[in-house]
This record gives C-alpha cells, sequence and structure tokens, in this order.
C-alpha cells in the first residue's frame, strides 16, 4: 500500500458538480451508460438526503482512523469525504467530532466503505452519511494509509476530484472529466423519462411506449390462460 | 423456465383481500399455522405501510426488467406486484415509472425479491415497497421470463391471485381459495390476544395464562438462587 | 446447555445505571477503553432512542420463546431483557404482548440476538428494540433454555444485573460493579471532547490537537503533489 | 404449517432417475431451459460425488429434527431425502446415525437446507451430504412439521417423488413427470456439446461457433485498439 | 479493553484432554448437554482432522497480529491457540512462521476468529487450522490486546486452559474443571450409540427407538395417503 | 458501461510472470507492501494449485457470458482470464467448454467474482479456478459488457496485461509495469522469512526476533499472574 498524501487533486467543476445534485442517483447512473454505482452495500443511515460533492479519497487500515485525520486538512468546501479500507470492516472510523471539522471546511457529506457512529448526532447536524455499516467500535490511530489516491468501492474506481452524488438509492460516482456531459445527458433523461410519465398516467403501456411486443414474439413468449394447476 | 404469460388467474375474493388489511402480518402467519410468511429478507424501505392484494407474479432473469413491463398489463385494481428472479440479485429493476403505471391501474404495492430505487419518489407517491435491496443498478430488457407463474421467495410459493398482506414485520402469502377463512382466524386470533393483553396490563404473567409452570416441571427447568462467579 | 432459572441476581446500581443513559453508547464504550460493543449486528429498528437498564439475560432455543415466558416473572422496575439464542435464529420471538407485560414490571427495552415482530406496535408504545432482525415467523414453546446466566452476543459476555446502554449506534454492556466509575469516566470523556469539538469548530485540526503530525513522520507518509495519471 | 405425512407419493420412474445420474446437474438444468438448480447456497461437504434419486421431502422446525425421524419410516431404495426448515437454521440436524438407518434403506443421499454433522463419517460411509452449513449443533424432537409435502429450496419447489440430481456442482430438481423427457434432452445437449468441444479442442471460437458476431454488431460492441491511460 | 498478558492460567488435566480427542465434536457437545459449539462459522481450511488441547487465548486489534506474537511466549505442549478479534475482520493474521514456533513448543493448532494464510503450508505441515476465512491479507504489529483473558467467538466464552476438541464438524469447548466428566458422558454416549447404529443397522426406526410414535400423537400429526395435487 | 474490446493491451514480461509463480500470494502480497490482494470472498474451487499469468479483463453483465465468448479470442498463451459482473451475482458464467477453448489458446486459469460450474471437470482438466461462488445456474449471451478495460474485484483495480498470481490463500495483482520488481521483493523476502524460520524452529520468539518488547511496554501491556476468576 502507497503511505502518501496527494495534495491538491484536480477537481470537478463546481457549478457542475451542484448542478449534478439536481437529479437522482439512478438517473445518473443510466445518464452514464449504467455505470458507475457503488452497489447497493453502501447505504444511508437516514432517509431523505441528497448531496453531490468532489471526493477527497482515503484509504485506511481496518480499525484505524488516522489517515481520516490526514484527509480533513485536505478538503476543501464542496467537497465529499470518501473512506475505503484495506480489508473489509465494520467498525465506527467516524463520528461528530470528525463531521465537525468537516462542516467547518465546507465538506457536504461522507461517504464510507466501513462503520459510523454518533449517528443521531451527524443527523442533527445535518451531516449526511452513507455507510458499510453503523458501529460504536472506536478505532486507534496507528498504522499509516494514504490520501487522495484512487479507492475502490463496489466495484468502482473513485479518483480524488471526481464528482459523488448520493441519495436514498446509494452513491455514484462520476469522472471529475465529464460532470458537465453527465449532467447534460441526465437532463436529457429525465426530459424523456417526464414524457414517459406523462404517458404512463394515462394509461400507456412500458409494452408499447418502448416497443417490445415485437421482442416479446422474437424470445417466443406465449400468452396462455390461465389452467388449473399451474 | 417456462417464458409465458398466464392471462386471467383466478384472484383471491376482494372483499376478503380487503378485510386482510385489517390484520397485521404476524397475526395473519399465525392464524395460518404460522404459515406463509416470506422470511426476514424482504423488507419495507420505509416503516409505516400496511397493504393487502392479489399477487400478479412475475419470473424475471438478474439485470433484466423485461418481463415487468409485460406483467403490468396484467394488472388490475386491487393487485400487488410480486417480483422474482430466477437467481440472486440485487439489482435496481423497478423505479417509479413503474410505479406510474401501476398506480394508474390500480396497484396497491411490489414486493420483490431483488432491488428497488426511485425510493424517495416511491415513498413520495405513497406506492409501498417490500424489496430485498434498494440499489441504483439499471437493468436490460432482453432476456425472457415469466408472468403469472407460481414463483418462490423465501421459502414460500407464491401462485398468482393469492392473497399478498405486507406491513414492517414482512410479508405473508395466504393462498387465494383460504383468504376468508384466514380472516376469520385472525379475528379469532387478535380477539383471543385482546385479552391477553388486558390480563397482561394487569399483572398476569403469561406462565399463567398459557398454563406454562407444568411443562417447567417436565423440562426440569430448576430455580436457583443466584450464587457468586455465575 | 444449563436449563437453569436464576432468581435475584445483583443488579448494577440503579442511579448510576439511569446517569449512564445521560451519555451516547459510543462515548461509553470508549469510556471503557474500547470494549463492550455488541456489534454491528444489532440494531434499532426505529432509530431515535436512547435507554439504559440492568439486564435480565435470557437464553433460548432457536424458533422458542418458552424461555422469554419464564423471564418476564423475573423482570423489575429498570431492567432491560436481553435475549441471546443457542444457535443461529431470525424468528420473530418477541412481540407488542410480550412489550405490554413487560411496560407493565417497568422493563425499559428489550436487545435480541435473533428476530422480533409487531414493530409498528412496539414503536406506537414507545418499547424500544435493538434486534437482529425483523420477522413475522412465530415460535413454540416447547423447549428449555435459561434464565439469568451469562449470554454472549457479538463477542461479549452480558451477565444478569451488567447495566445495558443501548442507542442509534447499537448497544454496549457495562459490568454491574463499574458502571458508576464508567460514568465518571464518560463524563470526562464528553468534556474533553466538547473542548475538542470548540475547537474543531474553530478550525483546528486534529492532526493538530492530537499531536499526530510527529506520527506521521515516523511512519514515513510522505506529502505529494498531485500528477498526471495518479 | 401443515402437520402431516403424506405416504406413498408416486416417484418418477426408477429407471429414468438412474439415467439421470449419467449426466451432470449443469447439463440436466440446461436441458430443462436452464430451471431446477437449487442455488448456490447447497453445497457437497466434500466434492467428488454424484447421485440421482427420488425425493422423500422433510419440513422440519428450526432446531428440531423430529421429522426426520418420521420421514426416514417413508422411505424406499432409491429415494433421497431432501430436508427444509421453517426458517432458516444451521443446525446439525443429521448425522451419521440417520445415514446408518437411511443406507439400510437403500437411501442414496441427503440434501439439506441446514446444517449436517458427522461429516468425516458420513464421507466414510460413502453416504453423500448436499447442505447450507455444517454445525455440531445439537437438535431436539419437540415440534411437528410434514413429510412428503411440497418443499421450497432456492427458489425451487421440490415435491415428493421428484428426480433429484446433485453433483459438485450442486443440487437440479426435475419434476417427477418429465424425467424421461429431460433425460433424453441431456443427452441430446451432451452430444452437441461433444460437438463443440471436438471443436474448440482445435481451435474454433465460440463467437463463430455460436454466431455471435453479428449480435456485437447490434449490440454496438467495438474493438478499439489499447491506448495509453486505459 | 483490557491490555493484559495473563500467565499460568490453569489448564485442563492433559491425560483428560487427550482423552478427548477420542471423540468427535458432536458427540462432546452432545455430552455436555448440547453446549459449548462455537458456532457454523469457524471451519477447517482442509478436512480431515481432529485435534484436542489446552487453550492459551489472545484479543486482538483487527488488522493487527501482535498480541500473536505475545502468545506464543505463554505457549506450551498440548496447547491450543484460540484467537479472537475486538471486531469482525477477515485478515490473513496467521501463517506458517507462527505455525513453525508453534510446533517448537508443542502447540497442536489454531482456532481463528478471522483469517489464515500460507495454508498449503500449513497442511504440508500438518499443522489444523480453524479459521472464519482464508486471506493473503498481511497485518501490522502496532495495536495492543490481551492474552489469556476469556475470549468469546460464535456465542461461547472460552476461558484459558478451557479444554478445545476441533474435527471436521468445527469445534467445541469444555470448561477446563469438566474434562474428565466430560469424557466420561461422552463415552457414555458413544457406547448408547453404538447400541442405536447396531439397531439401525437391522432395520429399527428411530420412531421406535426413541420412542417417538406416542409423541407423534400428542402433537396432532396425521398420516394421509398422497393425493393429486398435493 | 463502455461497450467495447480493447485489442491488444501491452502485458507484463513473460519471464517475471513465469518468476512470479514461484511464490505464494502472501508472500507476493508483502512484497508489494501489503497491496492488491483481491480479498477472501475469492477462493479456488479445489485447494492445491498455484499459477501466474497476464490478465485478459472481462467486465460481464450479471446472467450473461457474451463478452466471456468475446474474450476468448483477445487471449494468448500465459494469459490468465479475469471476469467481473456490473452487479453482484453467483451464476455460472463459466464451465469447461470455455475452459476447453482457453487451454488450446494456452490460457493458464480463470478468476471470476460470480460462479462457475462443471468443477469437477474443470479439475479433471487441470484448469485452475477461483471463484465468487460454485453454481450451475446457466447463463444467456444477450447484453453487452468490455473486454480488457480495468475491473475491479474486492477493492483491487487489474487492468489487462497484469500479472495475476493465484495460489490456495486467494489472487493477488500485480501491476505489469512492476512485475520484476516485486519478483525480487519476494524473493529477498523469502530469504528473510528462511532465516526467520530457522530461528523458529530452534526456539527464538517473534518477541525477540522483531524487537516487539520494547513495543509492549510503550503500549502499556502488563503481565500480570493469573488470578481466580479471569
Amino acid at each position: 500500500m502507497r503511505t502518501v498524501v496527494v495534495t491538491d487533486p484536480p477537481r470537478a467543476d463546481p457549478g457542475a458538480v451542484d448542478a449534478l445534485a439536481g437529479f437522482g442517483v439512478a438517473t445518473v447512473h443510466e445518464a452514464m451508460g449504467r455505470a458507475g454505482f457503488l452497489g447497493p452495500g453502501i447505504r444511508p443511515v437516514h432517509l431523505g438526503s441528497r448531496v453531490a460533492g468532489t471526493a477527497v479519497t482515503v484509504l485506511s487500515w481496518p480499525g484505524d482512523n488516522l489517515m481520516i485525520h490526514v484527509a480533513v486538512e485536505q478538503c476543501r468546501p464542496g467537497d465529499l469525504l470518501v473512506v475505503a479500507t484495506t480489508s473489509p470492516s465494520t467498525d465506527g472510523m467516524f463520528g461528530e467530532l470528525f463531521a465537525t471539522a468537516l462542516q467547518h471546511r465546507g465538506v457536504r457529506g461522507l461517504v464510507i466503505d466501513a462503520g459510523v457512529r454518533d449517528v443521531a448526532d451527524l443527523h442533527a447536524m445535518g451531516f449526511p452519511v452513507w455507510s458499510a455499516a453503523v458501529s460504536a467500535q472506536g478505532t486507534v490511530k496507528a498504522t499509516p494509509g494514504a490520501v487522495n489516491v484512487p479507492v475502490s468501492i463496489g466495484g468502482q474506481v473513485i479518483r480524488p476530484g471526481d464528482a459523488i452524488l448520493a441519495d436514498d438509492d446509494g452513491v455514484v460516482r462520476v469522472p471529475r472529466e465529464t460532470v458537465a456531459d453527465t449532467v447534460k445527458a441526465a437532463r436529457a433523461r429525465e426530459e424523456k423519462e417526464e414524457a414517459t410519465r406523462t404517458a404512463f398516467r394515462t394509461g400507456e403501456l412500458g409494452l408499447d411506449r418502448y416497443g417490445l411486443r415485437d421482442r416479446l414474439l422474437e424470445l417466443g413468449i406465449e400468452y396462455v390462460p390461465y389452467r388449473d394447476g399451474s
């Protein structure tokens, strides 16, 4: 493991990142061609938030939050902290003192592939958190790791400065170079979905709207009336 | 796998299904002799709903929601959509556009042994969902499956037209032929429980009310005073 | 397995237990030197409660709640019921009738390494529950177990009369002999944290406050500017 | 739960069942149109066996093997015991004494969605076992269940008398009515696979043999040379 | 967490521990009244060993094997190392160098509620291992823990000097004070089982041998002939 | 998701890759500074193999092995196939026909973050496999993915042409640029370990060899004699 702190990584354009927060995680994931989702294992502790920010990344040893302390100093307004561990861990590496320090620096939230604690306080503070676990288990500050190197969560690689969008559906990563394009694609998708929504509200079927009836034929799907015993 | 859409299956009596919604899942499960529960793996995304409906069943390929589009057309007012996959999957196969289409048709909710997305929207729409996962991960429309065939979730078989009851305790299936009887049994159980509740509120013990003291003797359970070191 | 009911175990001092409820689970866990946490597998069904009580312990057979009935009689005001099973189980061993009986006796809540049901009712009653699962699955009353013997959950041993503190971060156990000392240590910790909180609010860094910069040097952590491709 | 023992269910044709053992589980699953597989959660304790038999089914309470005793009496030569529990359990419900009794009756093996024990003895006896767990944890004989009712494991329904085939890839169920047809389809598939195998051994590609190159075009898959940074 | 090394704990009688190795884990678990089993999560990496020894216990920080180094010095011939971690971990804390050092000291094997590595070497050396995981992931030597304090694995408490028996069914703990009695009870159980085995080999049924037919009647289990559709 | 096939990626030096196979996965992971391990979730189906090769990477849709067919054509002698899926899947995407085709091309094995089947045949063929699951469940060929793009498994990113080493401890990735250096570091580590092994065989302790006694003092670890009740 590299034991390094990378300073001043390029960050995604702040305006584009803010625009990203106008869309849901599922929409943005679709707009990128079904990519970038960090998987169902990273969940909000409390439902009801949506936030976008630029990633400051941390790679920590399990049971050790030393590198989160290091990372705080690297954070700027508009960032979102993203923490991975070198092996699976549920420990409560992050709590309200960290959130206090991060809020002072304008950090918008936390995504962590490990545990968090003080979750009632975090909620009261309005500091949103997406995590793999909730755990009061404390950690030490003994073993080195890295800050602002690429980290991997749920099969996705997050580089420092990438845009992160999180809501009740989970977390998606947008490469820092393509945030504006992704916003455009998300807007286009949403407009298309709005038309579909209107159609569905008046009874049109997806089978017709998406032209799926031919595919059903090709695939050999048969319609048969119900018979006893089936 | 059969690639078939069964049309017009018999449905449980609507009045009986509506009456079912007057009871909790645990009560109905007990009233059927401790049967029909779909297990602890299917959970509401948001707590606070209770709904009963008749099952329209879907068997889908993992990562593919084609058959849900097919199923929408088979739904009628009072139905509840029940989705299983041919192998374990957490993908977000269902979102608010589907819910929009289903609400138009009078469908009351979704039970899915896979993932859902747009969960904030689903909650805002008042479309209740019980699922195995929440995931923004999108799906394709490429592989056939079946609609209105028996599906199995959590060790329970759900046939099209069976009654489904879901609340904060999970989901229970009632065979379509026995819904009225189950409602009766649930009512009887609830009356008995109300009497027990009253007794418990005034200090009666379950040991006495259920006549368990003799059983403790038979089982050789001993009462011993506390001693140091134990 | 011992099939025994131990009566009148010593209980932690009630005043000290009540004082414990003034602190969070994470704080008390830290105040004991990072000990006593029951792990991330025991979670509140509803967020938002904090409760402290003295443990009445139950060891039950999976799928069987006979011993919970036995335990009710052993409960006193200020107690908190703690249930373990002899092998892993998710069954809904506990519901609102038990909670009714326990509230009558002044019991403050439940910690169970298995399932609970009637969770909407439990929440409405104000009876807080921490559990490994929510499940409507019912149980029988057929097989003996033990009450008020030491039980083990999440790697922690809970003896009857030990203090239990539970909140949104999970559950911690405090040995009955050391509750007052733990309260003192928690208070000291909280005062220290309050000072840290104030410092963090004005921009001090953990790196400085905890004197970590020297450690980073010892550990060989390097600061390097970002370069393309990293 | 029904507490019933169904006697003398129809069994799949013994000759067809024996023929089934000439094929692998994956082949038979494919021959049925990718159906019938009991999922990756049911695994052989020791690799290296393949067995086919007719199912005698058991539905047991967790932590209780009473109904397995009942089932032994219902077994005949050529049968294979299939055990499900009413809720998830890992307990060691089955060991070498049961295997001794079953071998006497000509039973060919066990499939169990719970735990087994005495696994070294079972292996030495040549009694093959597929299970969800290995556990020394013992069980009681206190709570009723059912024998020879349909049970559901891994999303598949197994009726008494259905054919079961198990090998190192897991377990597949063949409806008792269609075993001979399935054997035919498996044989056809194997012949086709043998031709493919020969072709692959001489360097033909699946892309050509299965005519997939056109599909790649339709799907818009591009071939691009490697560039730095990708 | 206490950071302490307890020296010279009492050990179970060596002769009794050696006698214990004549029985299987399941037998000993039953002989203690179905107690002491460390659960299905601790498994042998290679099948085919059985070993008994006296526990030297270790409580380690996740990702840190410092305390195993400390524990080696506390080991004597006939011991078996038992390692728990303060929070869930899969890291490979133990490998062949440790096994080399332990074999020199006459230690008989390892039980660890975390990961091991070098498993091919461990097998070649004849050093048996039961673990929660296999993982090449390395660890550091930075954070204190404890040696020879009680540890809890799978709901069982293991004190230093307790007897540990491990085989293909998993691991069981016998309190150091009662090993000789347990050996006696195991022998009695085995004799009884041998008689049962003989009876089963000649066709006697468990239903008759254990007198279960009356219980079936009491429990209301009905025998019914098979009917179509069931 | 990019739907692209990258041709002719640079590969690690073949001689260096072959040299890598002279070391264990744990050794190489340590030699890289405790990096590159794909985690405890990827396991050999059969123990006893060690293989090194250059990665051809595949990103597949769950339940779909189309892209593995595409990847076969990209494989050369000395390669090792590495398959990830876009969302969690256990399906048996790979079997002996694929292995036949790959052996013809000189491919040395498979690492897959999903399921495999025909495992008895794969073993008989001498084609080693590391996977997340064994499953007979078949897949379709309907949905695009990518070949030779970076994929992420267990928190590690594998680029095409990287070296992969796999043995009974799991799988490690070595960046293609640093294989020769890693071999050197592994050799140095092994020499150091051989000296330690010799020392341990004659009774030296890790506490002394690694100079850990001072650290114990610093950490405040106390040695205390055993007392009753501890």
